[in-house]
């Protein structure tokens, strides 16, 4: 077990920096009895994830060989299958008895696949998962392409099953997400940018779809208004405190253990929550640091360190988990409305899971 | 008018063989009374293209100011809006009396205009239609992404149309395409590839949504199979004419005007047919010409001025011209179980105006 923490002191040496951040967020850890897992969830949908993932394999395939090859390079390559998880988890928590959630998360996850390989190419990424990036093995061109690739097979997937508000609900996720990360890469650059702008973002570019992968679920088992609309609020508030860990873990020595280089988002001037904060919090000098590491993209060594440090000192890593926990309580009680069953705890023990990731 | 042209014989001065091209191929254009325009087919469907132009211009509207301005600066730059046109005038030779398709037109056009986007980056093209690309102005981060939003945008359109049948037609187009690009990629650089390869990148990356936008027009005036596929089949073949035409382009003078560096393709080792022919009907010396600089990309001044050269020794440019009237005339006969109509012979025009660019 890890010792009770105490916070970082302004002024605290640079290398202790990772270690009490560590030690910092465990804090909240030890109120609880167990450690949070993804495993009640996959246990539960574990056929229907094995029949998803056939499906993805299947309907991947083109005669143009490049295109599984880097399709399963990205698919294939140890995802959690977050997304497709949650159409079928939702499908089950309203007791849906078809297989069309089957098809229908192999599009989610077809979609979300379309947009990391693009990610990945607006990102200049050479890492994701622990492993080299399709578009720094393949190059930039083959992701794009076979992101196009991807997104369209989804849709042909999509007309086969036939429902056209299932289309309605995964046409505008895409549309939206696109949008979000055009405002992503247009506030990139601006440390000084509001929270809600913040928030915006990753509302469009990671919650939206989280929100569409569990109102489909709902939709297939053709529930009523009230029920379909809390799996999207789940799903919704679900993905915004997804994102906040993540953007929490680019800065915690945690993100190593993902195969993720710690300190991508700082070294590509993305404004995230925990830079949002500490540009707010910060004094004029702070500012300055911000301003020309992130707004003018000018970085020397030591700077990362020196970004952990003011954000400890002024405890945006803590607060940010704070607000995804917030998100949480949303998304926890969005499912209330459904009676209580193994499958409702097991996508409220999802929303601990994500959030835990950043201890 | 152009004096009769004799042919370029081998070994003829590099400084002349612009001209005496352009003097080649207009050989054939003297047979004819008068030069075939876009003029009949686009007076046909004006009110029916100012529609769609004003659908595409509200539709690309987004709270993310960047997407518009992108999206204004390719969609509003001038091109001929060739692929709406063969939807609205589909529509119109199927005597189709709704508006679904002034929606469905614009559908065409978002999806032309995404893959647009993606193809700049792919091919890091600097200028198109005579312009900057996007690319080279907002980056290729921003056509990635904007691309992405065009191509959900068109689907959210369709999906408010309602119909499954159109909604198929164009994910399975659009899934195509991207197989046609990527198959495009791994053969860029091979010029010994067969014309039948060759072809079937066309076909895809081209054709297939030329072949769509005509289908799309009688599926919404709900005719029967033969005239649906009489103008899918239509659509095809005038697609594949017309890639072949802009192919030859890319080594005339004409190109020029279009606002388009001559030898784009042959700089970014692109195997097209004139490529092919020529590695084909070359001797040692020649394929060494190539494979050196198409498969290696060592390219030298003077190399397109020689590669043009050999391309009038083995008279490619013609050829390839020729295989475009080949399938300009299957596109004709297509269209013949239409009785006679103004329409009608706007389209056949069409198929001339195409490749009639030649010259």
């Amino acid at each position: 077990m890890v010792p009770p923490a105490g916070f970082v002191l302004p002024g605290a040496d640079k290398q202790e920096v990772f270690v009490r951040m560590a030690i910092v967020v465990n804090l909240d850890a030890e109120r609880r009895s167990a450690k949070p897992s993804l495993d009640r969830l996959t246990t539960l949908v574990a056929d229907d994830i094995k029949a998803v993932n056939q499906r993805i394999l299947d309907k991947m395939q083109s005669p143009v060989a490049l295109i599984p090859t880097l399709a399963r390079h990205l698919i294939a390559s140890g995802g959690k299958r977050l997304r497709p998880m949650l159409t079928l988890a939702a499908a089950r928590l309203c007791r849906y008895e078809g297989d069309r959630h089957i098809e229908l998360a192999a599009c989610v996850e077809f979609i979300h696949s379309a947009t990391l390989l693009h990610d990945d190419v607006v990102d200049e990424s050479d890492m994701r998962r622990g492993q080299e990036t399709a578009n720094s093995v393949w190059g930039n061109q083959a992701s794009v392409l076979v992101g196009d690739f991807l997104f369209s097979r989804a849709f042909q997937l999509m007309v086969a099953d036939g429902s056209l508000e299932v289309l309605r609900i995964l046409s505008e996720a895409s549309a939206v997400i696109s949008e979000g990360e055009v405002l992503q890469l247009m506030t990139a650059h601006d440390p000084s940018a509001s929270e809600e702008a913040y928030l915006q973002v990753i509302r469009s570019k990671t919650a939206a779809l989280f929100a569409a992968a569990a109102r489909v679920g709902a939709v297939v088992a053709d529930r009523p208004k009230a029920e379909v609309e809390a799996l999207d609020s789940y799903g919704l508030n679900l993905g915004i405190a997804f994102q906040l860990i993540d953007d929490v873990l680019d800065y915690s020595a945690v993100q190593a253990e993902l195969g993720k280089t710690v300190g991508d988002d700082f070294r590509e001037g993305k404004v995230t929550l925990p830079v949002v904060l500490a540009w707010r919090r910060g004094d004029e000098g702070e500012r300055a640091f911000w301003t020309r590491t992130i707004a003018e993209s000018q970085q020397e060594d030591g700077d990362l360190q020196q970004a952990i440090a003011m954000m400890n000192r002024h405890r945006t890593l803590e607060d940010t988990v704070a607000r995804a926990r917030h998100y949480g309580a949303i998304a926890r009680d969005a499912l209330m409305i459904f009676p209580e069953s193994e499958t409702r705890a097991a996508l409220v023990e999802l929303i601990d899971f994500c959030i835990d990731r950043a201890y």
